[in-house]
């Protein structure tokens, strides 16, 4: 009995709880969100008002989050400055950022960089034209791994355990293109090792293809996924051997640059 | 007495110690130093090495750090991920990256965005070449206002009680050329509300010239600082126009997309 009252004592002390509450609170927010209500943030992270009140004001007190003229709260420069200033991914994304130049100065459209990162794609890096295709990645945003592109490559070049739960489902639909079926992701992945590439026309949305090809560290390891969402049309195929290039140069640079920043 | 007793488990209990002690382990990380040991980290973030253990422990488990193959701890893709999906920095970066890669194609060496955080610049993006000249300046770096083309200019439009502190000093020095009197500091203010950029010649180091120009909202406040890092000779003045253009082009896509991500 006494150690039953004394367990969540336990939890507070150890920061446990207080961490996967501020968790919860980041994860309130959104890309369309960027500014929410105390109230709001509370109900999305189900905690208490006062207690995600309590939370934010000393999130707030570090700089974390910040709140507006208008007393809504968002995250705060303080709090990316801690994500990024020593990110591992910033290497990568450093010697990618050239190449990624180039590239959308001759593809146009969406040019991105993404990593695998649990059971989704996570794209570090995009570069958009104005006037450029529909495409629902996002910087800091997560697709599932069967339906994109730089999803697909990463998967056929991931862990066996990750492919085996991935082909276990389930796939969600997103448009009538969307692998859906274990027969037809594996067939996909056998054509990514194949092919070199993959080339999904219209499987995130209805007018756009995605093109991905695997970016190699100096030991050969696939670690990221380079990737460009054009019109889904018959040209999408030309823009395969500009990719590739673009990948075999962050690579070398990645060779070049181990180690360093 | 009592009191004394339980102050401490309050503290805890409102997450407040928790969470600087996160934050004191995040500050162990450098740009050059990503991936340390956790013994390292608790002796920079001057914790017992149980209590940062336990810690650490924590963090990783939301993937907030993340543990290397040799057990070395770095910061996790999930608290960048946290961070910079809802910046809202975002829009600023997202509006200023084609004219930061427009600049940087014809200028070279190294193009850069950086805003006011507290009494310093921090560097939203930096696009470099690779031979450029040297540049302190890191992306989620920092510097202090008074030796930074980008933090004179940010000052000169920024709050009056943040100069009259600036202005207090103390004024580190950097290179000789470093401003380190009140009464410089003043003169150069006035010299970039009248010339309307900021031109420091081997200030943060004697081999390089930084140049910035203010980015305006559209309501016409300076919300950031554009600027090229170019080499210390008598061409670096000839860069001022591209940089008053590209700045203009950066306010006109604020105001277009004012409110949208």
């Amino acid at each position: 009995m006494a150690a039953a009252t004394l367990a969540p004592v336990a939890r507070v002390r150890t920061g446990e709880s207080v961490l996967s509450r501020a968790v919860r609170i980041f994860d309130a927010f959104t890309p369309d969100e960027r500014e929410l209500a105390v109230s709001e943030i509370a109900r999305r992270s189900d905690l208490h008002v006062a207690t995600a009140s309590r939370l934010i004001a000393e999130l707030v007190s570090h700089g974390l989050l910040e709140r507006g003229p208008d007393r809504q709260v968002r995250v705060g420069v303080r709090m990316w400055e801690l994500a990024a200033r020593a990110s591992t991914t910033r290497s990568l994304r450093d010697a990618a950022m050239p190449y990624l130049e180039d590239l959308h100065a001759v593809v146009g459209h969406h040019v991105q960089l993404g990593v695998l990162d649990g059971d989704d794609v996570i794209f570090l890096e995009r570069l958009s034209a104005r006037d450029a295709v529909v495409n629902f990645s996002r910087i800091a945003g997560r697709l599932p791994l069967h339906i994109s592109s730089s999803g697909l490559v990463l998967l056929a070049h991931g862990p066996a355990e990750l492919r085996e739960r991935v082909l276990a489902g389930p796939l969600d639909r997103y448009t009538r293109n969307t692998i859906t079926t274990p027969e037809r992701l594996r067939a996909a992945l056998s054509e990514v090792h194949r092919q070199g590439f993959a080339l999904l026309p219209g499987h995130v949305h209805e007018d756009a293809t995605g093109i991905a090809v695997p970016v190699r560290d100096g030991l050969q390891q696939v670690v990221a996924a380079l990737s460009v969402i054009v019109p889904n049309d018959e040209r999408a195929a030309t823009q395969v051997p500009a990719l590739l290039a673009a990948a075999r140069g962050v690579s070398r640079s990645l060779s070049a640059g181990a180690g360093r920043c």
